[in-house]
């Protein structure tokens, strides 16, 4: 199952199409996958201080069905697709949350992602292992 | 009493002093004034759908005093300090919430914000009387 | 030949982890794509008012190779890869400037980008047949 | 005579008004700033990498007078106003540039600021007084 994250548009988000600027969900998406993170204990600031390296983004795939606009609710969700030794894939989705809370109303995919994060050095920024403490949580037993 | 509103800081809000990017306390300051009309159900779409209208920022004071990072948990506050016809100045300050939350400490100022908003017509964009429902609304009698 | 749009890389575009915010590498190639269709007398102000349509992204894939930091000079490209009647697909790079300008150095790739747009009515935003005067500009005979 | 910094506005820079989201002044007040200090020789990033200190904004002061729009081209004035030994303040307008480049027209003033920068160190983040070298080329004899 997803994890779950709600992000509410502001000012800030929109662009003068009327619409929420198509770069900023990658930064609802960053910000589903940091408390996605943040769930499994793995804080990126204090990650940073423990073991030196950080995770960054190495590719990302989006498709934009429909736009968001200006107060709107999303769900924003982060599902662990596979990781590796260096990487790992997530897969999210931005819906609309349906404004009445009845059964019958499904929520409505805004942008899809694929998202590559890759495990880098802090100081040198090259890719590196993720470490075992890290990776033991992400891929649970 | 302030309105108060919680703000997460994440990746895309700092820069590479490794702080916060100051420019960003605006946008938090607009979440929390957003939040605050909101909880006087004054939704700013919907305004503006109903009066043709909208509130734009006219004026913005900032002092900044400590950095905010990664990670970090702020409180935002809102607190109305006076309003004419056709604008209103509204006081807020951006808070580190304390890591533990025993009675001995206190939040942390690390911005404060004095911010005045005029109303103006949405198409012209020139100023305009605030429309009566929504005064009431926001000084109550 | 591809498009060129110089970007300099300022205190807004970075984040703690010393290095460009991946999203606003999205900014950086939205700017050369704007220029390049200011290039072709295709200014996205005047269409929207002459046509009632605007472009809007609805796939985005990027590829993020090395990082740009404060101050680096990057050379950004769009390239048109094929169009459609109702959408274009948008090859770009992101290249850091070789900090001398001798025979012998080449750019280094930062970032690739494939992107695709759309044509949708402003009003409705959805998807419409892009007008010719606008095709015939983007595939010259 | 101020320092003059040219800024076109692109749809990163608007909100769902139409017009130019007034925390992004903000962030072309900097810019103009930054290549100001760079026309002095004073490059941030080779700045901290040299005295392991850095330029941070304490106190910012804007008006909003007229808005900006999508595809306006801009020109952003820095004026260094007074500069002591920890601080300086620098005065900026964003100001619209004619259309037409003949005599009479004068530039429209979008915006306004008055900027305290302080000088701390990269670390602590403490406030420390500006290095000699720097504080000379501020300020030519």
């Amino acid at each position: 199952m997803a994890f779950e994250w709600p992000v509410r548009i502001y000012w800030e988000d929109t662009d003068a199409g009327g619409i929420v600027f198509y770069a900023n969900y990658l930064k609802f998406f960053e910000r589903a996958r940091t408390e996605w993170l943040r769930s499994l204990d793995l804080g990126q600031q204090r990650l940073r201080e423990l073991t030196g390296g950080m995770f960054v983004v190495t590719d990302a795939r989006l498709r934009y069905l429909r736009p968001a606009r200006l107060d709107d609710e999303l769900i924003v969700t982060a599902s662990l697709q596979g990781s590796g030794r260096a990487s790992m894939t997530i897969e999210q989705q931005a819906l609309l949350k349906p404004q009445q809370m009845n059964s019958g109303s499904q929520p409505t995919v805004l942008c899809e992602a694929s998202i590559r994060i890759g495990w880098v050095d802090g100081a040198s920024m090259r890719p590196a292992r993720i470490p075992d403490p890290v990776l033991q949580r992400l891929s649970p037993p």
